[in-house]
């Protein structure tokens, strides 16, 4: 696939792009970007070896276009447009987690038909169903990573803590509620693109579905504060029921990303109101920290650690740096006790 | 109109119908229930004297049929569709506020064409602003009804508390979130019916329509707590940013409705998740306790009132037997120190 990043190089805004290039490195063949042409994806985005391309014909074999941008608000610009017109024309699948559905397009879904290709909209969704709190598996652990905010982290340290309970033996599954999520797991829910009476039920129907297994790893999305998107974070807090939290942070983030006027409070206010609003539903508790120290050093980072896990009493990695490790142990240590709450 | 309520007798899943009833009663010309037939809406639902008709051709003059329920999921029943197949037969409009779009059913949209009928869909909405925080009016109080599970009746206290302040010259505005809200007032915005990332904005972008009144009055939704639709009540209550809450309850409920195994929490548990989950927006207190007393006489409803003002401090009025003075008053009293807080 050839990612489109219409000029993006904030790794935040850029997040789908980045994480495909991270779990699915052998897909991306280039990212059209012909302001950062030349480059690779380690220069703009600190990143793999995906070469930076100025026009589509560069992509050899590349069959998919994939929107690699989460713009608040998921709206289609003119570049993108443009951009997933001419991949249309020479024959490219398409690959979107915007809001605004590119089959809705007329203009695109017509090329589509005529050139016969595929597009898939990840968050075009159906869900209908209400929370009906029956036939839950009480021996499934459900693990749900909470932030204090949108882009510090939580998809990846998901994907990362069940990576490596499987590498325990442990029978885990990531469970993905977002775009990014979806394309590399395969399967989830689109959360932030239900209807709003729908969400804790699409949630609800997510534990449903897998609690076959004996660990999920619910990703989390939003903050529980955030001025846009904290319907999506409680629907999905209640609706997945978890009896454990990782709660992710941002090192050196005092403001809402998007909002800078709206201050983040305490990582222990967060905790507070996370443990508060999931125990309503059932017995809930932060078990971890997940650090995301991707602007600092390792020396400040590990001192960062130190002093976290001092300050909340808790375990706390940064996953990409440190590894899952700690994270997975701080799920197997709990798992009796989380699951015996009552 | 002529109000179609499927059979429902429940005063809480009719509660569209029985609320047109009463805001609306010079509309409301009958209710087509052919199992109760001959009674009128005070044998059945307590209020007005509404005939209930066996066949549409007996709503004489009636050019509306609206749809009086509210059920979960807002599915279209067979005998819905059948009323409403009828009704556009006969030239009738249709205004609907369920979840499934009347006017996206082929047939009966088709129905509508040849008979040249509107199909108006309360909770069709095309919501796609994310919240921005800015140009928010300070000097606008806005209070917003929150209570402790659905069907409590938060819009009732919201409306009754505008007219109350109204009546004592104040500019105060009733701010309508729901499908029966929106068809009493006239606008609003159906907020269970938003695509989950544009819940908060939706909600935002009611104050920025509205803040040149003095006093909102926004209709809460769901509960904070509720399995169902917390997503709806937080994204709200964020959204709408109130300064001040009426925290309303019916007496002698204390499961969820609709899902009785899930337990209510006490009140003092209830004004204390919304102050702290409110407050993490703007600076935000409980006012005033709404009692919904439906179900017991006046001295019950009397000793409640009295206990419950003792044990939270509060205010306290069942609006609809006390009229809602009392909780117009703490409005009024309060409205320097919430406009001051920060």
């Amino acid at each position: 696939m050839v990612l489109l990043t219409d000029g993006v190089t904030n790794v935040g805004t850029a997040k789908t792009a980045v994480n495909l290039i991270r779990y699915k490195p052998e897909e991306c063949v280039a990212i059209l970007d012909p302001s950062n042409a030349g480059k690779t994806s380690r220069d703009i985005f600190g990143i793999g070896n995906v070469p930076i391309i100025r026009a589509l014909a560069e992509g050899k074999d590349a069959n998919v276009i994939a929107i690699g941008i989460a713009p608040a608000g998921g709206k289609l610009s003119p570049t993108l447009r443009a951009a997933i017109l001419e991949a249309i024309s020479l024959g490219m699948e398409v690959l979107s987690g915007l809001h605004t559905f590119v089959s809705d397009d007329p203009e695109l879904a017509d090329a589509a038909r005529r050139h016969n290709v595929r597009i898939f909209d990840v968050r075009k969704n159906t869900e209908r169903d209400v929370t009906q709190r029956k036939n839950i598996n009480p021996q499934c652990l459900r693990i749900h990573t909470v932030g204090h905010d949108c882009n510090v982290g939580k998809m990846v340290v998901s994907v990362e803590v069940a990576n490596a309970l499987r590498k325990r033996g442990h029978d885990a599954k990531f469970v993905a509620t977002g775009q990014t999520g979806i394309m590399i797991e395969g399967d989830g829910c689109p959360i932030d693109a239900v209807v709003a009476d729908f969400i804790n039920g699409a949630a609800e129907k997510l534990v449903l579905q897998n609690q076959h297994h004996e660990i999920l790893l619910f990703e989390g999305q939003g903050s529980i504060i955030h001025p846009r998107y904290s319907a999506v974070t409680l629907g999905l807090l209640h609706g997945c029921m978890p009896q454990g939290l990782i709660l992710c942070y941002e090192m050196g983030r005092d403001t809402v990303y998007g909002l800078d006027q709206v201050k983040l409070p305490s990582l222990q206010k967060f905790k507070d109101l996370y443990e508060l609003n999931a125990s309503t539903q059932h017995p809930c508790r932060v078990i971890a920290i997940g650090i995301n120290g991707r602007k600092f050093s390792d020396a400040e980072v590990e001192e960062e650690r130190k002093r976290i896990e001092g300050e909340l009493g808790l375990p706390a990695a940064d996953e990409l740096r440190h590894g899952a490790d700690r994270l997975a142990e701080a799920v197997i240590s709990n798992r009796e006790s989380l699951l015996a709450a009552k």
